[in-house]
């Protein structure tokens, strides 16, 4: 049987497989990808990482010396970025000698991103803008409970809801909103309460990936919708001063800094594993597809 | 950061992690197998398995040159035993080439068993006899269904209870029994519906590690209770002939053979990945204790 390398690595709990491919040689289709993140057939993980060079991926137009991060939600699809996933792929490029940091720049789908390894060991990612406001939806968990939400796009779709009892939403199963059809492609859900001054907690449920223990992007929609909405509490008001709030998820805390041009994750990330995985015959496909 | 071996595979997607200790240099605490069993932040599995020789674990008291299944519960406790694990750790005994095949015998804490590595590369495990009924028991899942269960023992304590509709059974969250006291040290509830002749569908909630995939005692149980009630259609029904039963589990299929003196369990088993794990120092403890 073939083997693959991997490695796996989680930010706060997003969990990752990441498949070294230096050179672009793997053709990763979804049913691989399924396999790859099956957390009891295969290795297990909310999404995987293919760590290629970006002269070697078509689409990017950028420098091709940059590290690409193809990023796979764990049900085969496409997304364009992940939060989490770059600083565990940051981690991963600096330990393993592949960036010298501190500060690296990544190719996604989403663009170039920036990131900078902190003295403490946490990593701070440029997320670009975010947009909020758009489309009025409405969001229904699967035990018919109505939650009114703010649509956010963070390179990727979000809508945010606010709540006062975080712990019994039925996020095991996917919710449904309202219109149907403002999100074609599938939306991330995120649910909210407030704690403090400039300070939230959150659940999440991934298109792609059911309820994580935490989202990279939906911390930082949660953020910039809480404050759009007064419930962040940022008094400056302007938008032009820089605001930082504290996101905490079930997998643990991160930093989100909002201003009108950029906007900053900071939070852990740790690598856990490394070997070789079992990679069935009828898994593997020819690059030219 | 130290680092230990591991492999992880599974048998009818019961998965766990396998580390090797041959010497019995390893102190695993709850901490660390909650840890490496930890789907998101560490490795992932239903339970771990430590592999040593049995020389080197001080409450067995036989041959000292078999291979030991130390399995732990992904919370951290001890199990007597684990169908679906002894096959896993045959496997990867026998493509380390640390036991010849085809029959292997293994110590467990539910005493030896005897396996057999078949043509068709299922594993067919000895699991000695099963005792049916004593207390009776109701079992209650979350959303307050009742079910009367039949109590069984296979080396380790399960609730077995009927019902036509598997689909719905909430088993994300732990279901209660009564008399509450009738298992002080928890129980395996299994959940099974009769799919046709000598042919089961089960689903099961294991002591220690929530909802699994499959549960190989579990499997062994609800075949038992299915003959002893009447639900098996074994016609002979003498309980001296054998009689075989299929047990579709979600993770896969079983065979289970029961007769009065011994019971077999056969399915399938495979090793998906091995490598290195990253053991933060405060998990790790000294062999005294």
């Amino acid at each position: 049987m073939r083997s693959w390398s991997f490695f796996k690595g989680h930010g706060t709990e997003n969990d990752f497989v990441l498949i070294p491919d230096r050179d672009g040689l793997l053709d990763i289709g979804p049913e691989a990808v399924r396999y790859l993140c099956d957390r009891r057939a295969g290795i297990g993980g909310d999404g995987l990482l293919r760590v290629v060079l970006a002269k070697h991926v078509p689409e990017w137009t950028g420098e091709g010396s940059l590290w690409f991060m193809d990023y796979r939600n764990a049900d085969g699809s496409i997304a364009e970025m992940c939060g989490n996933g770059v600083r565990v792929l940051v981690r991963y490029l600096v330990e393993q000698g592949l960036a010298s940091g501190p500060v690296v720049r990544i190719a996604t789908r989403g663009g170039l991103r920036e990131a900078t390894v902190l003295p403490d060991r946490r990593i701070r990612v440029a997320m670009g803008p975010v947009v909020v406001g758009g489309a009025e939806v409405t969001v229904r968990t699967s035990d018919g409970t109505r939650f009114a939400a703010t649509v956010a796009d963070v390179g990727n779709p979000h809508a945010v809801s606010f709540t006062d009892d975080l712990d019994r939403l039925p996020l095991h199963e996917q919710p449904s909103w309202e219109p149907a059809g403002v999100f074609p492609g599938g939306v991330n859900l995120e649910f909210v309460r407030r704690v403090g001054e400039r300070h939230i907690a959150m659940r999440v449920h991934e298109r792609g990936s059911g309820e994580t223990r935490s989202c990279g992007t939906g911390t930082v929609a949660a953020a910039a919708v809480a404050v759009a909405t007064g419930r962040g509490e940022a008094t400056e008001g302007s938008g032009s001063e820089p605001v930082t709030i504290r996101v905490d998820v079930p997998g643990g805390t991160v930093q989100v800094e909002l201003s009108d041009a950029q906007t900053y994750l900071t939070g852990p990330a740790v690598l856990v594993a490394a070997g070789e995985v079992a990679m069935p015959r009828e898994l593997l496909r020819s690059p030219a597809g």
